[in-house]
């Protein structure tokens, strides 16, 4: 059996030099609070605070890194135990464990196993890598672990050291799991965001049932302009009274538009009375983020956007098991042409957030840092997503900071379902970023202490000004 | 005279941590026999085994990537022997080697340099740098070389140790030279490979003159859509036969179709008529793609890929010199959306291999990575072509392995008309993946016997697996 | 206070191996003269030797890359004295100098941070880093010096060992500074530029103004198509004369036409007469790159092509502030389809110097350096303008260097309108360069006596042949 052990120096350069000045930055901030202002964990676990199953339910069969890899090199997803759409597991819960244990292998080279080591290193305490022969072994010592207090949702969250925790929830959700968490007195800061992409998209499958919820939990008649736009605002203040400080926007494009009021309401009439083509669906879409961008000015919220997977790309899959199976496939994104009907508008407010993400690493040199650097109002997403992973951090350091500085980004996202792994990936971004401020250090490109500031700003500060979690913060200072 | 010696240390980090790990990890693969499973050598060199003719014959006036950097610098092709359309060489050998030899500068940093570098040093032993002063002596000795029985074609094939090397023949190549191959009783495995481009794309010139001898070659109507596609299981039955694991497709995008049956033979019939325009020769060759694969479903061939080239790019170039004389140039390329109708079709296929390559890098980890590392059919070919240089191999890691994995990749293609020069590309290709590798390793992100693992798995045996060369493998399988 | 110094190994790689062959070949060109062959200087500086005003008008006000950066943080341009459309300066000079030197953290990690570093040390001998606390020092220091002569720009000029620098003036520029330069008898090479979008460009906003200029400039009646290229033949003649060695073309695509000459007339009627739509506009900048590189081929001048930038993005900002405020966007750039017109019609002539840039890097490996590898008449410009920067700068030559080689690229362009800062902007690329050829010697891939020669090429060879600086220069021998 091979040892299992996580390497003090892990992703540090090898450069003996760098790794010197990478080691010294990251003890700055290795110990320091995770904010995460962006992710998928389920408001539901710390709600309840229920223990979790097993094993395979925890940390296969719902994350779609893994079982993607797996699925790619011929194992079947119902092996795996991943859900088929009308919920029937295929196999039990210890095979699937088994099948992932004797494929470990195939993760090699991948942020999925620096991750699931980590987990299995030191949450579960580990020393063994993960195999075959040892998969029942790991199956039964995690699934004991997880029935007791020390691993229910609410002692990880205090033992991980999580400062702030973003989940994010549809404009038609009730937000009750949200309201459960402050009604229990527990101290934890998960707060929710308003992603209202079901409510704005025609061609979402559940655009008319959440638009049914949407008018229902507002009171509005959201099948007019101004009571559609109505909604969305109170909505926006539930959203902001559940703890909120954020919006989420995930179009297959960036496009976005400016036009009158008039025009606006004879395209949003086409898209109620179910007339709109897609050339109007993609209209009413871009329409709409330069709304949300409007709101944003007024109630202080930062505005995330995150286009470029073309969704549901396999449709065998699609129709078997459903959404987020990791078939979303990144695609060519224009950011500059499509921003800018947007940035005519609100472009130049010193006061609103927008932050963007991309999966086109082509437009982090070319048009992301330009506009970042330019406009008051932009920030630029972290790695993400497919890119959140060592070459892809680096990568994002290397092409984003010569135009747009460090104090254009806002620090790391962890943009996980995969609870136990928040760690690890704030762990990653805290070492790729500190490698990559020693390099500059060690080229004397930057000094030393200057390099021991921007360490605590990559990992706390930006992120806390960018998603205005303090006091003083936007979205607080508008109302 | 400069000195000439290959470095053992060539192509390793300059870090002394990780230099010692890539040269560990070097010698476990340094000595591997060589698999070369697309390429463009010529079968009637192995077929006949007659001696090359000279230097300036075998060495420079043949290779693309040699003569387009000198004529980039404004030598004349003609004065370096190029052959012309109409055949005349303009020049003597000797003057063509003399003007090459003298210009042997504009080659520094460039992966030519490092290959002939290699074929001077290992095939020939030279130990001086090529040129102006020895440039008649280096053309002596290779000539010498040459005529006597350890420099003929079967002769380097065995000393070069390569195990499997296939060439690539056209849909109307009646495969003599290979026929010849086997029946001389030598042991050396090389193949064909399927390449029916010329009787699919309605542009290329020999279209019609193709399809003419694909008929008579196969007995089928190849005027009908089921005769036409008759033929074409026939002539891969044809190729399996000679050998062949693999078909070969490389059409100027990846553009794919999934028509109906109706459809298709209309389509085929506007084609067959002279009726088809440009955006139904786009769409036949897209419909073709999605046929063949559904024959590698049948028939177990492995496919390849390979789009992203604008041909002929030089009008005056390709009007006095014809085709392949290095004025092909990439473009930027669209696989998301391209392969879907194919992937609709046969994606979840697990015993079906498509081996996809680009020549833009932009959609390493943007678009190939997640469809390699989800759909079970679809593997990445190797940095090729443009990119088969050490720069290129080294971002092709980076910008792959996080999101596809190592096992999702397929080895080296030497993909080269250049028989001297296969040790030397192999080679680098070993050094610069042990570097990757070894980087890892010193970053602690890999453990010291899992790269070694994967040294061997990258050398020999993914190749052997995506292109089926063992006994099990797919192309029998399916039989 | 901080200290600030200029350390001697800055941007060398921090491997000791690797450093120390960097600084060796540094040592070899570090002395060389300036060569400056784009820029945007203004010639009334060296017409006139008049002494600068202050720090805030010479280093804050007119550097986009400087305001932009503080503007994209919520800096007002006003308050870093940017003039208004209308000249009125909105705030006290030092005032604007206390606002930058406040905010001067912002600039960590980009190249403005090392050039200004440079300025203030190397030209102005601080020795504290620029912050809140020193501001107004600095201040009065810089204006004290720039009061004296040793400060003027002619002594600057010579100070820095500028032996050649050209700016760059419209087809409608008297050239009159020019002139003057060369009747006063001072001895520094001063050079123009010939500039002709504004009247090219039908869309340029000073279009019909400028053409009234070009008419009565050349004494042709620019209204006819005959006349019009005339009247560019009559200023390219001026232009040479004032010592011009290149044209200078930077339109938003790279798009070329080769239209017949009844084609050519007709569209120029449209454009005359006012009738020209989008696509006519772009069609006639389009034919009109294939005329200036046709009259190229006539009279010698080297030709500069640089596409890809979206100018004036923010609207707002424009109509308050005009023209280069660092709203420029980059955009994705084709250039393989693009430039084949031109390229049929000159793209084999072995005297012919066509220089290309791009703001898009993902076209270097892609598009390029496969160009500028095959075509006779095709160079590499630099990593230029947003990617004037170490990082970029490395990826430049890591992605064209394998296909086109170091003998296809022309040395640096600083393109700046910052005098003060071009010698920080040659150390950076000579420290870059160096850099990357100390790699190559590490990895055993180029010897170091060639990695010696290739360093004089890519800081003063290669760039004067380029640009026909020498006696036998190709806009000497065409004439």
């Amino acid at each position: 059996m091979a040892a299992l052990t996580l390497h003090p120096d892990r992703l540090f350069p090898a450069d003996a030099t760098t790794r010197d000045i990478a080691r010294a930055l990251y003890a700055e901030v290795a110990d320091l609070p995770i904010i995460s202002p962006h992710g998928h964990t389920d408001p539901a676990w710390f709600a309840t605070d229920a223990p979790w199953d097993n094993a395979t339910e925890l940390l296969l069969a719902p994350d779609h890194y893994v079982f993607r890899m797996l699925y790619s090199q011929g194992v079947d997803l119902d092996a795996l135990r991943v859900p088929r759409r009308d919920g029937t597991p295929a196999t039990d819960p210890r095979e699937a464990w088994r099948l992932f244990a004797g494929n470990y292998h195939l993760f090699r080279g991948t942020p999925s196993r620096m991750w699931l080591d980590h987990v299995f290193a030191e949450v579960f305490g580990f020393d063994t890598l993960l195999d075959a022969a040892n998969a029942d072994d790991y199956y039964d010592r995690i699934n004991a672990s997880l029935a007791t207090p020390a691993f229910r949702p609410r002692a990880l969250f205090e033992r991980f050291d999580i400062d702030f925790l973003a989940t994010t929830e549809g404009a038609d959700d009730p937000l009750d799991h949200h309201a459960a968490i402050r009604r229990s007195g527990w101290r934890g800061r998960v707060v929710t965001t308003y992603r209202p992409d079901s409510v704005i998209d025609p061609d979402h499958e559940e655009f008319r049932p959440a638009l049914a919820r949407f008018a229902e939990l507002t009171g509005e008649d959201v099948e007019s302009w101004t009571g559609y736009l109505a909604a969305h605002r109170k909505r926006r203040a539930d959203f902001r009274a559940a703890g909120a400080t954020a919006t989420d926007h995930g179009f297959a494009t960036a496009q976005t538009a400016n036009l009158s009021p008039a025009a606006c309401e004879a395209l949003f009439g086409r898209v109620m009375a179910g007339r709109a083509d897609a050339a109007d669906a993609e209209l009413f879409r871009a329409q709409m983020l330069t709304e949300m961008a409007k709101m944003s000015v007024e109630d202080g919220m930062t505005m995330q956007i995150h286009p470029g997977a073309c969704r549901n790309h396999n449709a065998r899959l699609f129709d078997s098991h459903g959404r987020d199976k990791g078939a979303d496939i990144p695609m060519r994104t224009d950011y500059v042409h499509a921003l800018k009907p947007l940035l005519d508008v609100v472009g130049n407010e010193p006061h609103l957030t927008i932050i963007l993400f991309t999966l086109d690493e082509s437009t982090y040199a070319r048009e992301l840092a330009p506009l970042a650097g330019h406009y008051p109002c932009l920030r630029l997403g972290p790695s993400w997503w497919f890119h959140d992973s060592p070459e892809a951090m680096r990568r994002f350091r290397e092409m984003t900071t010569e135009t747009a500085g460090f104090y254009n980004s806002v620090g790391f996202n962890d943009d996980t379902r995969a609870f136990l792994s928040i760690p690890a990936r704030h762990d990653v971004a805290r070492r790729i970023d500190c490698s990559f401020l020693a390099r500059l250090v060690a080229e004397h490109r930057l000094l030393d202490w200057e390099a021991a500031e921007l360490a605590h700003e990559l990992t706390n500060g930006l992120v806390r000004k960018a998603y205005g979690l303090d006091a003083a913060a936007p979205a607080r200072k508008a109302a």
